[in-house]
């Protein structure tokens, strides 16, 4: 007997940018959405039947809707009234609403801050996903492509040596990475811009101001810090590459390199991932 | 109380060749491999302590010396022999595996096919995950980025109208995709590089020869399909963004369009997410 | 005195599918297309005025338009027609047209080749840049990301050596290479898909049959090739990036490498440019 | 007669990232350099003799050992060092040394700015290109992908209409580029971090600034204004794609869309180039 299981479906990579003008500066939000819907689906894998399939260009022309008046609040209230929304067809059992926020900046000019002119920022791409089913409904959010790098006070050493190992211990190494930090809200309407902000400061913060004998033990302390700076946060996810910075052998060219030339690379790279979370303790 | 919760960590973007020179044509296998342990990994976390940390570094060693007498059998074989080695660590509860292959052919020539000369080729990437614990090994594999498109027998009709709905129904609509399938052997040894290309022609067979009333039900027939022509496979899961082509409106220019101009689009896209597996019926 | 010196504006990107649909298998092409034009646009740069500025959205409808009547024959064809076109307007001193293919092949079947159902092949993209003025019409043709390998063959060595040079010589290497390749027609009408496929089958026979003791030597010897095989090809440009594939060194593992386990690169690579073409001779 | 036309090679893709650790806070530059020569190079492509053929090797292996003593003042002085080296080899007429550089900032944290921890900051990549060859040595700087967005004070209106002309006549548009602008420097030795800043900030400024007909007008207003405030900058070309933002039409869904709310797009998209420079009046 073969059977379905498992199933989602709905809209990615709908692009969104709002302008708020008003009597001063506008206000500017960039957004990419994407929705997916679980529930009674089966007919249409099984049957073919569409007709509680809710087209995915409808899906879209709602996240374009629901930004004319849903938007005025922080990320996760757009995505908390598009899930309600979609949750409303009885069919749909689950909506998760993801969404990409790309940042900008209005312009310096001799003439101070531009009213309607924006750069685009590369700080970090925020990230929001709205989750609702009828037991309720989750929010989580963070970075992504937050890209960073210790030149001093992270190194590498103790770890076991096989037949494969190569590896020297390294005392003072450069630490490069760009983190994926994904934290859940204690409850969904805790999130806010503000909140947001604030996190993401502690884990810049923490990052800077570590000693890293491991990138795993640097997961840990701005997870960590994260828990305890904010109640509101009962749990963090992060997913740090190890983007390799190897120190270049200048001596067959007679010089010397005391951690100053180094190589970038991306390919391979390591891969930590953890979470970090409230005990039951 | 703050704790760790789960966590993996491993190398990723190994690049691998081999090539095997015999009396005949040359043989080449072209991988980018990832390797992830997970298991007794608090004490690097919360201590700094790094004596159980397999480097690595190490690990991407240990991927090549394994290419070396390992690669001759399939993908798989390859991981499990990898995932197997990295399961003797005390430490290590599972050991992950995880393989893309980059396609190359001999290049055709006036001669024949060259003996060591080859092309890429860019009809799909096929993909292997092999994962070691001690309850034992199980192998995923399948397909990525295998792009397709139906130019006839696809429509998208009898789905409900609500208040944001303006999609028309069409019952004779461009299909077009970027097909990631990845199934689950029932064991891990009966994975081949037979059996892989035999599940891969079962897809595209049933992709090209069915009646498409919407992606949820193409996902349905080519994963009931892979099931019950292949008994070695489990479970099929699916993925396949619907990479819409818009016909274009040729009228203003005092033309006729009968489905023959289309824009090609990438943003936005839907997004079908499905699991067919054998039930316990 | 400040000054417009050369300008030139269009549209970029424009990506249109063709389906022809006739009693026998579908025929499908996939193209991305831009347009540039360039004339007498100062008033637009300097006054803001737009009254000769034919909108970029002008073109994208236009190109279009004509792929409904005129891309019968060949790609370079269709450009000409696109050219010859936006040459007509007062303006406009020079029209190019550049067209990029993307292959398509009938998915195979059991019931033999697909009718109305294809995949998308990867081994090069096919491009084509159309250039008319009122002296006449250039064209232009040759492929893109054409990936290839050696593996034997090919070597370095004889090079000379500095303070700064450390690579060893290489009789035996692997070269690797994503070619790109443009040819340009003695005259604009001899362009069409069968010759396009000629050459590019020189391309590969040479690439697959001569020993290269450089990547210098194999354009020469691939440029030469289409020189002497296709009377029509006046002038051939050539870029190759040389895709290090470096020998991994076992010996640490007690394993020895023959030249069989190679870790592929991207960065650095080298790049080799040349032109190579008929002379007054 | 088949010859040799046009050739050069060299090695692209070099990444490089110098820190200089002393008294205060640590300088990190994060470079991108590409390095090509031309010259008489006839015997490696037509004679496979490589003895004059300097290994892209070696060329990479001088950009690390000149990153040690060469890097302290601009990038550009870096790039002219590194270009006069290869003029030095008898076979090279003219070295090219081109340079992309990564933005970095030093981490924001409750104590200040870190002194040894930064963040990627993606306002824009700086690019500049030296070129030396017996008649002297030329500099050119600037900046990619700058993305800007003016979301008042832009429009497009007054362009002619043909029978493929569908595009509205818009007074009020969304302008959305990704700049890419170089300045050539009248003299090689005039170009220096602080110049280059002030450039931006002037290309900027007027960005900002000004009522935009049309991109050609923007183009020529933010060149002429760089002309007009450095003299050191004897031309600017710039090359800036309109990324269109269609405004949504809400209507069907009973919302007015006041240019609220946008789809963001980048295909297809304008593409203007122009070059502005001191004319010789």
């Amino acid at each position: 007997m073969i059977e379905l299981g498992a199933n989602r479906y709905g809209k990615a990579q709908i692009r969104l940018v709002r302008v708020v003008r008003g009597a001063g500066p506008h206000r500017l939000r960039d957004l990419t959405v994407a929705i997916a819907l679980e529930g009674d689906f089966t007919a249409a894998h099984v049957d073919g039947d569409n007709s509680l399939v809710v087209a995915t260009d409808t899906m879209k022309n709602t996240a374009y809707a629901f930004a004319k008046d849903h938007l005025d609040g922080s990320l996760e209230a757009y995505g908390r009234a598009l899930a309600d929304h979609f949750l409303e067809f009885d069919q749909v059992a689950r909506a998760t609403v993801s969404i990409r926020e790309h940042g900008w900046s209005p312009i310096p000019t001799s003439r101070g801050a531009a009213a309607d002119a924006f750069v685009r920022t590369g700080l970090a791409t925020r990230v929001a996903t709205i989750s609702a089913d009828l037991g309720g409904t989750t929010a989580e959010a963070g970075v992504e492509d937050l890209v960073v790098m210790k030149t001093a006070h992270s190194g590498f050493a103790g770890f076991p040596r096989d037949r494969y190992t190569t590896l020297a211990e390294n005392a003072d190494r450069i630490m490069a990475t760009k983190v994926t930090a994904i934290w859940r809200y204690g409850a969904a309407d805790l999130a806010s811009d503000a909140l947001h902000a604030a996190i993401q400061a502690t884990l810049l913060d923490v990052f800077a101001d570590h000693d890293s004998p491991s990138v795993q033990t640097s997961i840990w302390l701005m997870a960590r810090a994260i828990l305890e700076r904010h109640d509101e946060v009962d749990e963090v996810r992060m997913a740090l590459p190890n983007l390799h910075h190897w120190r270049v052998d200048l001596a067959p060219f007679g010089l010397d390199n005391d951690n100053e030339i180094f190589v970038a690379t991306t390919e391979p790279h390591g891969l930590i991932e953890a979470t970090v979370r409230r005990g039951e303790g």
